[in-house]
């Protein structure tokens, strides 16, 4: 959609659910910006207060925005309770989500000729196909992926360039996953045998269920036996790494740099900081947040919110975080008391010895 | 080996030198799998007591135990002391390790005539050896794979989808590394000048021991004078970060998200957990073991199991832990003592006053 | 150069802005090495005061130190305030850095008709430069790298093997970046509805200034609108990792594994050391440096020195760690405290009753 005027994106917006209502003149708009880099013509939007200050010296010509907040006269409001949300959908409308090259199936793509694809590919040069696999239908796969004897994708997925899947491994629907991330490499499954590590063949998959979307560079182990499972619409950032047999639930969000050893599950809609870590054979339960660089040994109940490494509740944590803070002053609190308690003891010695 | 009667299977672990007895019917076998996913005819483990509970649900024919643990009598029970170990056997018996696609030496591989070949090469479409490397006997390396000028491959490595092998650098027999790696990058050598950073060009090169395995997207920086070093039998999980000129011991292992910084040794048989962290310049003692996500500023003696940022010996900083968690608790129980004293001391000089 | 004379290097040192003394025979040097690797004919040196021991027993020819360093007679010393900075000039004129093979413009390139190359480009068989793409003078590009839509490198810009840059993104001049790296991804950017985390298109980009160096294996978003941003003369270790939006100042360095969350604002010559993270939406001074595994959840001004999770000023932190490893004796010293008062109390009160 190359432009689109305000009353018919309010009318889209509604419609997608977040009722939203025109304050100021009908123009059109033809992209979306920030409130610091928008234009003449551009629509913003303010969902966080601390960048309300931005408002004064915006270039937009339009913003979406609650009810309550102050917008120039100059520039048209749109009303929403859910701006964020409004924002979204407006940049669908608007600009739309990335249109990939079109390859369809390239002859300079390596493809086996036992590989079973589906209807309308698009398979760049240089990516390759191995055996006995499953490719969806409208699948993109960039150069450079590489898909493994026995893997398979469902429909409509997405591997950006240098992509590895290894064998047998499943995806569903609508996957995506950026680029360099591997799905189903080896865990660290070793036998110890005096200092020498026996390594233990690893026969399990990885399945990553319908939507989920994988950032860059993550590494996902495939199971010693069985499967590692990342669950349906759970969201990753980069560089995340999962560990083999590890069960992940539906609809979690782990930030960047999140490290989860082998053979923990994970409920549904957890959230993880960045740079969060669990250690192996933990049960953590649905809806947990955790913040970022936390550190977590123990299982941990369904909606807990915690901090700190061992992390506890986030609170408490943060009450503990401002006492070490200041430990020096109570340790020299404590010499104090002792030096009172002797002067009183020695005192009282007196007095009795008098 | 399709399929094994557990008479035989007995046999092939006490060989091993894990004495492994049968208790219940000899029947045959076909797949190793977990107690949750196991179907008949196939057999399972256990080995952590935490899953001894799913033992009673279990459909697998076939359990490998402790003579103590408790099997019901439609399972046929396989007695050892070490079940993880005999299930190691039981896997490599009945599965196997992976087999690799079989390319020979791909007519679509970039290989530089100047290149050194060994015998049986298996080196795909996709993959490139620059010149003046030297591949050894029977080595598999991947789509995507690059291997820079002057580099060398022992026997019998691996490199899977994508990994980059920079000039130079040296890998052992048997060597194997997962997709994305990336081994002799240059490491942060800059020397500030004023607030710029002159880069130091990275003279130096990585060298990786016999029967090291790398997870995926590691990234193991060459020296800037001299060698990286990762010694024989160590294992890396996921993203793992070597800095320059460090010196890992053999027989480590290291979980995912690890990072070194530079010019560090490390012993022999050293275990970091999950995103454990080394300062640079520091010794590290053989047979230390890190828990996950410790931060290591300072010489750690051979021996310690140590944990938390700084790390101290592991049952101490758990004490410590304990107690910062009842840190509220503890300054209330300080202040009541200061109320206490002046209360006290109060009374002591209305008494002496009076 | 093959050889040079010591007379000559510190000529060529001493034009670097480094003075630099020679004390000793005037010998030919072939190459730069450790004190620990070096043999006869090579130069090394002594920065950190930690390896002074090793001088003894080097074979170097050559030692570059300061003044004050003692060299035994046998060794041809050269005396610099900055040993540092003048082995790097040495390094450079003697090694000089990394040559790259020379692939011209490969026929096996997959290059587009659309994109715009430079002159003296050197672009590797199995690289692949997308439509509307334009590339400076003197770039090289290794195998297996994608250039996206609409992306555009300076002049003398290195990408080595297996690096994605996505569509629209900006590198300046000089800009290197190694193995692995992913520049431009989409960011972890959802609208929370219910449970389900829907899209928003990450419609912005990524620009990396002149001289910006990556190390492998990060990944650096790009931003849902406007730009995420690395300054000029940026260096950054490995598989670090920045969240959309983030703008980081120049002359910054990163140590490996460092993650920043989204809309974040770093000045510049800022420090992070390894594993360092940063919440989202926070405001980082010039200057600032923050040790290894600190995580920092709240703004921090200009020039501080931070350590911890939360960070706080480092030498409080150091001395807030040490109370923390003795807590189990300050907590005995409490309830001590708190038997003596009680006793105290009684003979009082004994006393008062008497």
């Amino acid at each position: 959609m190359a432009e689109v005027n305000l009353s018919k994106l309010c009318e889209i917006i509604s419609q997608a659910g977040f009722p939203t209502t025109l304050d100021g003149k009908d123009i059109a708009v033809t992209a979306v910006n920030t409130l610091e880099d928008a234009r003449k013509g551009e629509i913003t939007f303010l969902s966080n207060p601390k960048y309300a200050s931005a408002i004064a010296s915006t270039k937009a010509s339009a913003i979406i925005a609650e009810q309550n907040v102050e917008i120039p006269s100059s520039v048209s409001a749109m009303r929403c309770d859910n701006p964020y949300a409004a924002i979204t959908v407006a940049i669908i409308a608007i600009h739309g989500h990335r249109r990939h090259p079109t390859w369809g199936l390239s002859e300079k793509a390596n493809i086996d000729p036992g590989a079973r694809i589906g209807t309308n590919p698009n398979i760049a040069a240089g990516a390759t196909i191995a055996a006995r696999t499953t490719i969806g239908n409208n699948c993109t796969i960039y150069p450079g992926c590489y898909v493994a004897d026995g893997a398979s994708l469902g429909n409509d997925c997405t591997l950006y360039p240098n992509v590895t899947i290894y064998d047998h491994c499943q995806l569903g629907d609508r996957v995506t996953i950026h680029a360099g991330s591997v799905v189903g490499e080896d865990g660290l499954g070793y036998a110890p045998h005096g200092e020498n590590w026996i390594k233990i063949p690893q026969i399990g998959i990885t399945i990553l269920g319908d939507d989920v979307e994988v950032g860059a560079n993550c590494s996902i182990d495939r199971a010693t036996l069985g499967r590692t499972e990342i669950g349906k619409g759970t969201k990753f950032s980069n560089n995340v790494v999962i560990g083999h047999g590890t069960k992940v639930g539906p609809n979690c969000m782990f930030v960047g740099l999140v490290g989860i050893a082998g053979s923990t599950t994970i409920g549904k809609h957890v959230i993880l900081g960045g740079q969060a870590g669990i250690a192996g054979h933990l049960e953590i339960g649905d809806n947990v947040q955790v913040a970022g660089k936390s550190g977590i040994h123990s299982d941990v109940p369904a909606g807990q919110k915690i901090f700190g490494s061992p992390a506890i509740e986030v609170r408490r944590a943060k009450r503990s975080a401002a006492i070490v803070k200041k430990l020096p002053e109570w340790t020299k609190r404590i010499k104090e008391l002792e030096r009172e308690i002797k002067e009183l003891r020695n005192n009282l010695e007196g007095d009795n010895s008098s």
